[in-house]
């Protein structure tokens, strides 16, 4: 069964790789995906934006596990959830699995409990390796759900706040979201998603696009592109990806470099003007 | 089966990781092998340089995938090349495959047009995920050649222009190229083939190096390497690397740091003097 | 069998792939493992430190793989060391398994030279291709460790001096050691073992930190903390790691930033007073 790994811990240090030992080691046919270990540190809405990219993807019955984990070590639960047309997702109780939460109100929840699940002695700051590579890889081997720990009340599960933009409260032209994510070719993905103009009749006039500073990536072309190449190089241009989420994108280019600073970019307000 | 992988996607954002789970949703026993996901975004050039590399590497049967792919959602081509002695090539008709053509004029090249060979529905954005993977998938399991789509003519694929670096038309003791990679230790890497040189009597006296903004490297010693080891610390040296082509080494340090520009590198012409 | 892969290859070139593509051909049922291929170039005690990190988190019999190697070429050793506990360990013979030799006393040593644990022709610059992976894959197969060639005396393989942090010659209160890794958060660790400060009684009651040219981490709260969240945001904090080593941080933040270059950090010396 397959184990998809999803972190920030880089691929310079090993983390991973003994996660990896840690799991073939209880479960010598498991297949590993790295889906990312270059969730910005810490980022969580990041993180859970990756998962949510790549949660229909896989064959049923595999097991995603997902440790961006500032609170590793405090009192934060650590969970799975099982969703019956997907498998399980393994990690944080911190909101990693919010667009999960939201896809799936059938899903069920448990508390890892279980010291079977777990590697002994837990450390205070590695519980990819001690808690989840351990019960990942039973649960792909094929041990009960039941066997992890207590039912938790689904309710009660950590979202992000700023997982959604939203339709302006001052301006029913504007949508307001956030950039969750730049990619290798620096695009600029936002929070913004196309079902909110599910349904909607509306004419896509402008999208003024990013504010950083007062800068503005000012569309050279209006409306919303379905492919890069529509564009001509160096012109910015805004589509939906293949998740469902606007981006901005430069041809040819990076739209990630109108900021020096990438935290900058992942604290701007994004705001999408229509007419 | 080995499927290979090299792509412009990077690993922050998960664009690999749902391609493998295509592939392993199509064809669990499937034995994926990462070759780079960091070619210079759109660079063709440099894909197919990595392409050509590893192409000789694996074991019979294996299907590399290549995707580099600035064209995707417009009329180019998807292909797949069959070479006997190796097994499968699939990816876009641009170019990424100019070395395999060379080195095969053996090959057979067919169109993916079988609707059967692709993830539905096929976006605009992503060929990787929808077509380039299950094709894959589906070749590795043993699917038939000529399931994929028609025969097309070799004369017509396409292939890179500056693929090769060559004799000076002005001067016969001048060899002339460009930059087609740079590795993690900064060696700059040239479309300059040892193959020029074959079966010629020759004096290597001196190597003059990269032209750059009129920056040059200067080698300390003349000729050309065989080793990093037969080199002083900061010294420049010139040698073939282990697939061929002329590289440019700082020993114990980056070559690549002579330019702040990683662009202007890519955009550099090299010239090769030989006395 | 696992085979695990630490080199200072980088993913961009392939390089990797190619040792992947090796070990298959000789192995199919080979299950690769990526420790890290981001030491530091040439860095070969960073390279030690991983090995270290994850030499006891894998199933016995796994074969570990370590290519930092800035000495190929040259006369120096190819190796294997055998540890009944564990499994083989495949390199060259420069220090980078310093911290296995000094925890398993009970090793065995062997040198590489049977022709037919290679890959013909053996090149100068590629080892990691034509001598270590070849080599790994036979071992994880299951073919003779005898095989390899002849037995080295275990007092003649290399070690790195500065592996060990120590106390001061001047001041029993004063440890002294080196930065051997940045990992992605930033973090610094260092080769300060928790070891130094077994059975000892001490209360510890400053650390004063990294000096790095007149640059000081200075430790809002006194002592070593057991978790990142123990602490306030931006504030440093020292904490021993999950392999016992002494590490620097700053919460929510990177330790790594007080210098703007890398190169000085790993040149750094470390001062941590008690009292």
């Amino acid at each position: 069964m397959i184990v998809t790994l999803t972190t920030d811990f880089g691929e310079k240090s090993g983390y991973v790789g003994v996660m990896k030992g840690v799991i073939y080691a209880m479960y010598s046919d498991a297949r590993l995906v790295d889906i990312s270990h270059y969730v910005k540190p810490q980022k969580v809405l990041e993180g859970a934006f990756l998962i949510q990219t790549i949660m229909r993807q896989f064959p049923p019955g595999t097991v995603h596990v997902a440790v961006v984990d500032p609170g590793v070590g405090t009192e934060r639960h650590s969970i799975v959830l099982r969703v019956p047309e997907i498998g399980y997702f393994v990690g944080p109780d911190n909101g990693i699995f919010s667009y999960v939460i939201d896809a799936y109100p059938n899903l069920q929840a448990r508390q890892i409990t279980n010291q079977a699940f777990m590697r002994h002695p837990v450390s205070a700051t590695f519980h990819g390796r001690d808690v989840f590579a351990p019960t990942a890889a039973l649960l792909a081997r094929g041990e009960d759900f039941e066997g992890v720990g207590e039912l938790l009340d689904k309710t009660n599960l950590k979202q992000l706040e700023n997982r959604w933009g939203s339709w302006s409260r001052t301006s029913l032209a504007t949508l307001k979201g956030s950039i969750i994510h730049i990619d290798y070719f620096g695009n600029l993905i936002t929070n913004i998603h196309q079902s909110l103009l599910a349904g909607k009749e509306y004419t896509v006039e402008q999208i003024t696009g990013v504010g950083l500073r007062g800068r503005y990536i000012h569309l050279q072309k209006e409306g919303i592109e379905t492919t890069y190449a529509n564009a001509a190089p160096d012109e910015y241009i805004a589509l939906f990806g293949s998740s469902g989420f606007l981006e901005f994108a430069k041809v040819n280019g990076r739209a990630a470099d109108i900021s020096a600073s990438e935290n900058d970019l992942y604290n701007a307000t994004v705001s999408v003007t229509f007419r």
